[in-house]
């Protein structure tokens, strides 16, 4: 393998989610065993056109693959959007001898990492990390897994509660325009209903189903609702509306929140992030560039980063049949 | 010993708390120890009103020491209140041949127990099962240590997406009337700052605080906030106030909400609850009635459930200082 | 789709791992949304022998979603392994009415399975349930992702005492013939060096390794061994050598042992297993037999039992590779 | 309060628990609180011989909070017993300019600092960190309560297997001289039996208690054995010498190991860890030396160093009796 490239970046950018300091000490570590020197950008973009960078050595990452969030920082850039703003982290990068950089981050992060690569020509890998699931060219985001777990582990502790009490808990979880963390943590938790952006359940088959569940002989009963549910109601109208048309139903309202983005990774997320940061530094020695590293069937492949930003992930259609299936 | 009493009941009443079935657990094999008959009452009051009993065996208890939650179920009970539900309830237990119960739960639960042992002489004994720790006459509480690990654990999570974007968390956490939740948790999660319904910090405080966190150098902070604080504002409320007089601040608020009640307990919780449900069983044994089983200094002792109630149980000054110390 | 089948089985075998029960929860309730009868057989084909089954329906599977272990048990049986036994167990398996069963279970299950099978007819599904995640037709066995997560955190812990005592621990992990618990958990868990069956790495090169990451500034050292590691030592024998060769480190050695097989699903195992067992009961009234239940790139898919017991899955080498580069 | 004392230094020894690191950022932020000067020596005694200290501000602590392990890491010194190592100690502490230190560790650590007081007349307050309770002037000491976290959570997962299986496990934890972990854990994870160093059980009864288990009808058991335990066999003599006796066993080992030492620190733990250190610089200031700080009956208390090692903590009887109640 020829080196091109002596000198690289690394940054996380936009939400943060588990897994993206265990990816950073991929990077890193993978510089050191290359001899290439390895730089942080802090705080993402906004850095970038700050010059806010680090010198990273294999030791400066000891002890943050199981740390939640992201020892380099993530933060939104409405600067990075505007051609002024590129054209200084174009200058702060080439002061520093940065050749060619690793972006961490969603598709939002993706969208600028494409525009500068086109823009200066400069070498750009992106790492998909992200809780949400929603990029193609990967089947797993960095951060999803774990998420999935801790909700999981939190519908458990609210269900001990609700079977207590014979209740019905609505379960907001993240998810804006995709359902990926509300169907997958629905099945885990055993979820007797999920709504999800993709599909307009519709309140009467809401309704429907709590009936049923009900004279089935359930004791208590979840709802995972995503974020961006299509049933055009939040948790807390779903409550009303149920408490409405179910008065039979002791219904309360849980919203997880923040708590999603955060805490040590799976052990997943881990080995992922570890194989993702060997590959996109391997891939920028390679002369490759705009692409991004992602896992299909278990192999670690690179996408055209424009193809991973314009794809659009769809939910598993069999996936909510088994939902389905389990909530008889 | 001498054994007046050949069958008890155990019950569960109120907000559920983690350590319940390790009670009931604890109650239940101390009975067949002791070749006492033992009864569960299923749903609180309103079960003992409706004669919805089921005998208990050592075996019948297998493998509940770790649930959250209650296997007896809880309920609220209106009935109870009035004397002829109590007059049911009375008509029930001895028609079950019940000559004393064990109830698991808050002061509400107690109170009930007691005005029905003024009214039928019957013999009870109380076990404080509740996550506020606001009972007096005992330390603790069954499910107080395990919530706070619970709120702990999501602080944690909380943190690490926090100090990734430099964030301001405001994180509600259970405590209507009291803050020991809030300000042993905070202190546990290294918040900086506390407010409680005990204390009035003053708005004015609350910004003076943040503002010095801010130049203090620390990159982000989180306010744990109980449900009953004494602002008069809610942490909705709480965000727009600091957005608006601390533009500096990127404000995100996370409700915890009704997982603080489930989850494995403790095992401070299932040693208390092991302990307790002996005392309980071995009380009403011993003809001694209208108790609360409590732990002090680490000895399991008992206080007149009158007195438990009628108490108030003081936030921990000491405690307040510390978290003003480490929040330095 | 036809129904020739009216009633089937479900049982576990060999040794128990976590996703189990949510297997059967999920074999119990796709045979309840389908209207066909189901039957639990305990203690695996000992159970069978004896006629040791128990009628399920949606109910007699609520809250094991989340439950470690097996609620239907599992033993090993000889008898099962001569034409008698299988012979008793064919006779009781038509006395109740009983056509066609899905066992859950590793290799050796499936092979009696597949025996049984081809001397009767009967039809049979598997679904692999092992945390070795050493069975071919599906990249993950029901198990490994908890079990993986079982061990990283336990070397987390193990890290704070060993980083905290700048010491080198062997943590011994299972995987007698395999190496997949501790190739991922080592890279997982960030280990300096992982022993496996599959590769005999050589102590000449442990020395050479351990002696690197000393010069390299690292305060402690975690080594992950595979039960079965081709070093020809076991744990406490590589203590000795490296404390006689290396004297600079002070050695401990730890065995995680029986740990690794239980705890709560991961919420990936839970998604898996409900998938898992939608398939394998429709797969049985597809008419389809002797077929195990895999996931291959996230799609369920069907592979000839004798396929999955014949194959042999390879480890990663692309693993080992990371595992190098990031130990640097 | 005056101030006679400017700069203090804080450090551990001894074997390592969780809370140190709580201990430390306590009293490292009460310092600062106070405006006094705090100096962190690393690796205990050997560090305060060779003079390694690193001063230590108010964000020095940041984030540490909720780490398991000691930052200023931890190591056993020969030097230090000899009036020589001593010398050269109490030099490195004045050219530092150090007035007193606190030392967070066990009976061993405050051994060393009672004699280093009384050579040298100079200040020093113990905070007593250690998973084994074994101290007295303390109801708890920091570490005990995430420990026994620990072991239940790991026994919880045992048990999975054991009653899948239905197995007989010992279950070794640590505890060479006192049988607080072991005891307080076998009652809060349902053990059947618990072998402690206090109690001669006898083999006899072990094997009386596990015949009625087994007639009792339980399908499995867990023996939670101390290291030091009475019976004079460790937990591999006890498989056999049971496997000879009760052939009806199918018994299986776990010995948990140092992952006991480890881990994210409880609430409780962590919260104790705040009052301590705080009260431990409070004491250095008002003039007090040769002190522990100690719990008891939820307050703050001092106790002479020398009371705290001569003292020797008995084993509660009547947890023990619960164990037996609790088996029944």
């Amino acid at each position: 393998m020829e080196k091109p490239i002596k000198k690289i970046a690394v940054m996380t950018s936009g939400g943060d989610s588990p897994g993206m300091n265990a990816a950073i000490r991929s990077v890193v570590r993978t510089c050191a065993y290359l001899e290439i020197e390895c730089v942080g950008i802090y705080r993402g973009y906004q850095g970038m056109i700050e010059g806010d960078f680090a010198p990273m050595d294999a030791r400066s990452v000891n002890n943050i693959i199981n740390k939640g969030g992201t020892i380099l920082k993530s933060a939104r850039c409405l600067e990075f959007k505007t051609p002024e703003g590129r054209k200084t982290a174009y200058d702060q990068l080439r002061k520093a001898g940065i050749e060619g950089f690793v972006v961490i981050g969603g598709d939002g992060s993706f969208r600028g990492a494409t525009i500068f690569n086109k823009e200066y020509g400069f070498p750009v890998i992106g790492i998909p990390g992200t809780i949400d699931n929603d990029i193609t060219g990967t089947r797993y985001t960095l951060g999803f897994d774990t998420a999935l777990n801790t909700v999981v582990e939190a519908i458990d502790k609210i269900r001990d509660t609700a079977s207590s009490h014979n209740r019905l808990f609505f379960v907001e979880v993240m998810g804006r325009d995709v359902g990926h963390i509300a169907l997958n943590a629905g099945v885990g938790a055993g979820a007797e209903e999920i709504l999800i952006p993709e599909e307009n359940l519709g309140l009467e088959r809401l309704l429907e189903s709590l009936k049923r569940s009900k004279k089935s002989g359930k004791s208590s009963s979840i709802v995972v609702v995503a974020e961006g549910d299509k049933t055009g109601k939040n948790v807390f109208e779903l409550k009303q509306y149920v408490e409405e048309h179910l008065p039979i139903y002791d219904v309360r309202v849980s919203v997880l929140g923040h708590m999603q983005r955060g805490g040590t990774p799976s052990a997943f997320d881990r080995v992922l992030a570890s194989r993702m940061g060997v590959r996109a530094v391997e891939a920028l020695l390679e002369g490759k560039t705009n692409l991004m590293v992602g896992i299909i069937d278990n192999e670690i492949v690179l996408t055209p980063i424009e193809e991973a930003i314009k794809g659009h992930t769809s939910i598993d259609r069999e996936l909510i049949r088994v939902s389905d299936i389990m909530t008889v």
